[in-house]
């Protein structure tokens, strides 16, 4: 079991995306995905999202929500609880990442992107303002083989 | 590090409270709290919900809503994130609780009870229907020593 933040930074109807092209053996390789990571000891999910934000972007955020928790479930790795974040407030200039390239990308064309399926569900959310939510998506392997938002199952 | 869940049920103005009399070295030994647990393997945290209030209550919940999570650290204990849910709708009749003995508290009574210093932070929350919010609170033993809402620390 893990807990993680993923934020999706926000400018000028642009999400800060980062394409997973450096990480040895990673498992989000060649996929595209907002900036986050692990909690570290102690750390509350702000404390985590501040932090990693600044590691791998070098900006300091400085308006913040907390959209919903997203239950990863899979055969291949271990339950992952992910806090899921938008930013639209932050001072600093971007600096380089060690886990990808980052690019300012237009909402409407982030679709067009490689993405997880599962990304996509809680992307339509967070495009839809939908109010803090829970969502669990299963996988078998790479595919996406179940999704429920707040106990309801969504049509595949 | 540990995942959990916290819920007030709520009926005619009164939070459903468990007044924790039964286990053996029990950390909230005496102290009135709402029902709940940690998480199984697979969990989400409203899967964890509603099986935990299931258990404890024999109260199967049809509405429910996430408030907020509570990271909890402390000197004596691993770091806690609970999600801390209130539901109104609910099928079924009360049972017999093994963790101690559950009541009907009229929610301006619950202030009298003997209450965690934090669980009165997050229930003022909860009163003021405060958006869903990130709530951390550190503990030296009993003593509530920081309590930091959504980044900004709060006076105690």
């Amino acid at each position: 079991m893990k807990n993680t933040t993923l934020c999706y930074i926000e400018q000028n109807g642009a999400y800060l995306m980062l394409h997973r092209t450096k990480k040895h053996q990673d498992p989000n390789q060649g996929k595209w995905i907002g900036v986050g990571g692990k909690f570290e000891e102690g750390e509350s999910p702000d404390d985590c999202l501040l932090r990693e934000v600044q590691e791998e972007t070098g900006l300091s955020l400085t308006r913040w929500r907390c959209r919903g928790i997203v239950t990863f479930v899979s055969d291949e790795w271990p339950t992952e609880y992910m806090h899921l974040f938008t930013a639209d407030g932050f001072t600093g200039s971007l600096t380089q990442c060690d886990e990808g390239e980052l690019a300012w990308v237009s909402k409407g064309d982030v679709p067009a992107l490689n993405l997880w399926a599962g990304d996509r569900v809680f992307l339509r959310l967070l495009a839809q303002d939908a109010p803090f939510f829970l969502l669990k998506l299963i996988y078998r392997g790479d595919a996406l083989t179940e999704a429920v938002l707040n106990g309801q199952a969504l049509a595949l």
